[in-house]
C-alpha cells in the first residue's frame, strides 16, 4: 500500500536521454535527474546506468531517500507490463530484456515497468492537464508520435499491450514515407522529423528560408523545438507554411481520436507543444473542431496542452509504480 | 436477471426498415419480422410501427410469447441509454425522442436503448464472429459506414455516448467530401454512397462500365451489394477498381484501428460484405496487414466477417437488453 510518507522514482527512459524524478505522496517533485542513455552499452549496460542514475537521485534527496517504496519506469517500446519485459524497443536494438528485474535486484526496490508514452498519458492524467477525465487521449509530437489512451480512469494496454501508437493511425493514404516504412500514418506528415524532411526538400528544390541560418547560428545539426521556434519569430514564411501543414495533420488526428473513442480531454505534449505553446495547438483545436462529428446538444472536448512537460513521462512511471503497489492490476494504471 | 427459459426481443432501427427478432437465451432466434420504418410518420408514429412489429412478432411466437422479458432496440444516432432518450438520429430527423419509454408503455415491456451499430458489435461480440474476444471493433460498410468497439468485453460509449464512429476516421486529410459534410472520412471514401458516387462520376466522364445496364435491367435506382456483385460476376473492370480503392481504405482504416487500440478481433459486416464475403475481405486484410505496426513476436489480430449479418444489430439489441436485466451497468453492454 502507499505509505502517507512515501517517495516514488519514476523514470522515463529514451532513445538518446533518460529522466529521473522522485515523487511524493501529493504529486510533487522533490528532486530530478536527467542523463544520456547510451544505447550503444546494450541493455545490460544501460541498465546499469539506469541504477547509477537513480542512485544519484537517491544521494539527491538525502536521509529522505529511505522513504522512496519502488520505482516505475517507461520504455520506447512494446513491453510486458506483468513480467517486467522490454519485448521490443526499435530505438534502443532490445528485444526481450527483463528490465524490471534486473533494475530490481540492482537497487534492491521494487520496479514496474510500462511503456514511455503510457506513462506520459498516465502522468498527464493523474497530475497534469489532463486530471478528472474519465476518458483521455494524450499525443506527444516530437522526432515521432506517441501516446496513450486512457479510458474509465485506467491505462488501457489492449490485446497484446500494443494499444496506444497514434503516430500510426492513417491520416493521407498513400502519403509521405514514415519511420516505420509505411506511408500515409500521422507521424509521417507532423512529427519534428516530418517537419524537418520537408524544410530540407523545400530548400533544396530551391525555396528560400532562414532555418538552414539559424541551425548553423545555434550550432544544431537538426531541426530542433528551437530552431523551428526562431524561425517563427524571425517570421520565416516557408517554416510557417510547414508548420501549418503539420498542424492540420494533427487537427485531423485528433478528430479522428475523437469521432472513435469520444473522450473528455485530448491532451497535446512533447517537444514542441511545450515550446511553442498556444501557437502550437490552436491551429490544431481549429482543424479539429471543424472534423469533430458531435450531436448538437453534446459537451465539446477539451484539447489542451500538456501541463508536465518533460516530466510527463516519469511522473507517470512513478504513477503506474503507485497505482501497482497500491494492488490495482498491474496491466491498468 | 436472466430467466432459463426467457426470451427476448431485440429491435434494429433503421432509417429505412427495422428487424426484430424474438432470441432465447442461448442465443437462438425463434422468430423474426423485417418492416419498412416510414420515418415521414414521425417519432411517435414510428414508434406505434415499430409497437405494432413487435405484437406481430410476439403473435408469431405463440404461447411462447408469454416468456417475453423484454424489448432491447437499436436506434441509428446519438443515444442516452440510461434515460431511453434518442438525442439526436439525423437519418429519422429526430431530436431528443424518450423512445424506449413511449414504447414500453406501448407494450408493458421493460425497454432497453442504445445505438444501432454498437448493437451490431455487441450482437457479433456475444453470439457471431467475434466470440471470445476482449476487445473487438466492428465495422459496418452500407450507404455509411458505422460501427462500435468492446473494450475490456463491454460496450464502449465514449464520454458523451458518441464513441465509435469509425466511419468518420480521415483516411485521406482533405480528400472527396463525406456525407457528414466535412472531407477524408472513411465514409466518404468507401461506402457504397462513396463507390456509387465514383461510379457516376467515372461514367459520366465516358469510362465504360456495365453497371448502368445492369442497374436498369435489376429496376435499382441505387448501386445496391447485388449490383455491385452481378457488375464484378460479369468482369466489368471498372466496378471492380472501384472496389479495389475502397478497399484500400478500408484496409488503412482498420491497421488505424489495430494501431490505436490493439484488438484481439476486427469484425467487418454490413450488406456488401455479407453479399461478397471473402472477395470483399481478403483485400482489405491484406492491405491492413501491411500497414499494421507490430512487435514481432504479438499475435496477428482476427479480421473476420460478421456472422450474424443482417441480424447482428437486432441480435445484439437482445443482448444488451438481456445484460441490462440481469443488472449490468446500462452504459455497459
Amino acid at each position: 500500500m502507499r505509505k502517507k510518507n512515501g517517495l516514488m522514482v519514476g523514470i522515463d527512459l529514451g532513445g538518446t536521454s533518460m529522466t529521473a524524478v522522485a515523487l511524493n505522496g501529493r504529486g510533487r517533485i522533490l528532486a530530478s535527474r536527467k542523463r544520456s542513455t547510451c544505447p550503444d552499452l546494450g541493455p545490460e549496460g544501460v541498465t546499469r546506468r539506469i541504477a547509477a542514475t537513480v542512485r544519484k537521485l537517491l544521494n539527491d534527496l538525502g536521509t529522505k531517500s529511505k522513504r522512496v517504496q519502488g520505482v516505475g519506469i517507461g520504455a520506447p517500446g512494446t513491453v510486458d507490463p506483468e513480467k517486467g519485459v522490454v519485448l521490443y524497443a526499435p530505438n534502443l536494438s532490445w528485444q526481450d530484456h527483463p528490465l524490471a528485474k534486473m533494475l530490481g535486484r540492482l537497487l534492491s526496490l521494487p520496479v514496474t515497468l510500462d511503456n514511455d508514452v503510457n506513462g506520459g498519458a498516465v502522468g498527464e492524467h493523474a497530475l497534469g492537464s489532463g486530471k478528472g477525465a474519465n476518458n483521455l487521449v494524450a499525443i506527444f509530437v516530437g522526432t515521432g508520435i506517441g501516446g496513450g489512451v486512457i479510458l474509465n480512469n485506467r491505462l488501457y494496454h489492449g490485446s497484446y499491450g500494443g494499444a496506444g501508437e497514434v503516430g500510426h493511425i492513417k491520416i493521407l493514404a498513400d502519403g509521405p514515407l514514415c519511420g516505420c516504412g509505411r506511408k500515409g500514418c500521422a507521424e509521417g506528415l507532423a512529427s519534428r522529423t516530418a517537419m524537418e524532411r520537408d524544410m530540407r526538400q523545400a530548400v533544396d528544390s530551391g525555396r528560400a528560408s532562414r532555418v538552414p541560418n539559424i541551425m548553423a547560428r545555434m550550432g544544431r545539426e537538426r531541426m530542433t523545438s528551437r530552431v523551428i521556434q526562431e524561425a517563427l519569430r524571425e517570421g520565416d514564411p516557408l517554416m510557417r507554411e510547414i508548420l501549418q501543414r503539420a498542424q492540420h495533420c494533427l487537427g485531423l488526428l485528433v478528430a479522428s481520436l475523437v469521432n472513435l473513442l469520444d473522450p473528455d480531454c485530448v491532451v497535446i505534449g512533447g517537444g514542441i507543444a511545450d515550446r511553442l505553446k498556444d501557437e502550437f495547438l490552436e491551429p490544431i483545436r481549429a482543424t479539429a473542431t471543424r472534423h469533430i462529428l458531435r450531436a448538437p446538444h453534446l459537451e465539446p472536448v477539451r484539447i489542451v496542452p500538456s501541463r508536465l512537460g518533460d516530466h510527463a513521462g516519469s511522473v507517470g512511471a512513478a504513477v503506474i509504480a503507485w497505482n501497482r503497489l497500491a494492488g490495482i492490476n498491474p496491466t491498468e494504471s
